[in-house]
């Protein structure tokens, strides 16, 4: 090794911090969120600052970025706090051009979907309307928020219901990898796909006392 | 479309919410915390339910499970708790088997890190070590720790200083994807390579409304 570049975050720009994070903490899963306004107006945003935090309660996590001019809310963090109801859609390789429509910055009260060619499907339990064409949706009801800063806000919401392609989950709840070929968020402009995968099963104690033995233990192992 | 496979979260077990989030909430980043307990004994394990939530503060938010026994913290909640401070070192294909070796469910006590053969070095900002052979660590001070459920905490972090590879981060501190060679965590015991990247530029409107009216439009592009 040659070293490590360090950094002193109290002495770095908010850029300065965002490049290094967004950079470094890679892949990030990407939520397309739909939200509705106080008109029931449709808005698309893809966030990849996105995961889930707990599964009992069904928890997912946003960081939502204010306006830079005048710390406003942007259309998503509004109308989640107007609505209290949005949905994820998972990212994957066949609505990625679509997405990435959402991603253009339409005034508000433009309708991305209708933009980007993917269809408004009715929602379940929230007055909120998922994507179609996603492989993936979860209706999500605001569980909390967190006023992290004066510029973002972190948005915890509880998963009511998921949607998922047919032929993506099996009945143990298997959800088919190569099949969802989701897309991951990194760095600057970058993406990645998710068909580099592979298994890798965490071991027992005795599978890993096993694989220390060294080779001749291995050759009777189906590590 | 051959239709959705719905599911009503009030209906599902913790397990069943589980293996739907872990399957379609993908790719994940990957965090190998690496914390102290009261006596300094370190400790080392990989999360998946980990992302970046805010650029100011430089917020790092983990999901941590307790014990489904007895719902008591495991290590890395415990010494959180008890020192306030941890480090997320970033999981490159590296370092992968070292941490598959710290996922094994050792005793409390167990030093992943030299069953592993990975080396601690020490904190700048925090009394934590970091991991030497990751290509990123960042050092964090506990921000607020969220009860979000009997199984489970949700730990914000503040990140107070970055260490990265030298070579892997240039001066206008763009981190190099391939040289990082950051690995994701899918569903079951899968995980993706990021080695399938390209890149996706955001459009401005005046883009977008060229590459709508089509191909003829497009020839004189750049997009």
């Amino acid at each position: 090794m040659s070293g490590n570049t360090s950094f002193d975050f109290s002495a770095l720009t908010e850029r300065q911090k965002y490049k290094l994070l967004i950079g470094a903490v890679v892949p990030r899963p990407i939520a397309l969120v739909t939200t509705v306004d106080s008109q029931g107006r449709v808005n698309a945003a893809p966030f990849s600052f996105f995961n889930c935090l707990s599964a009992e309660p069904a928890i997912l996590a946003l960081g939502v970025e204010n306006r830079h001019q005048d710390l406003a809310f942007k259309d998503t963090a509004r109308n989640i706090r107007i609505t209290g109801v949005f949905t994820v859609n998972i990212v994957s390789d066949s609505i990625l051009a679509a997405m990435n429509v959402c991603a253009v910055p339409f005034a508000p009260g433009i309708d991305e979907l209708q933009e980007a060619g993917l269809t408004a499907a009715a929602g379940d339990k929230v007055a909120c309307p998922r994507i179609a064409e996603s492989p993936v949706a979860f209706e999500c009801k605001q569980h909390v928020t967190l006023e992290i800063g004066a510029s973002r806000q972190i948005v915890l919401g509880e998963v009511l219901a998921a949607h998922i392609h047919s032929g993506l989950v099996n009945d143990r709840l298997h959800i088919d990898p190569y099949g969802l070929d989701a897309i991951g968020r990194m760095g600057g402009h970058g993406y990645a796909r998710t068909r580099d995968y592979f298994d890798l099963p965490t071991m027992t104690i005795s599978e890993w006392e096993d694989l220390k033995r060294g080779p001749s233990a291995r050759k009777s192992s189906s590590i």
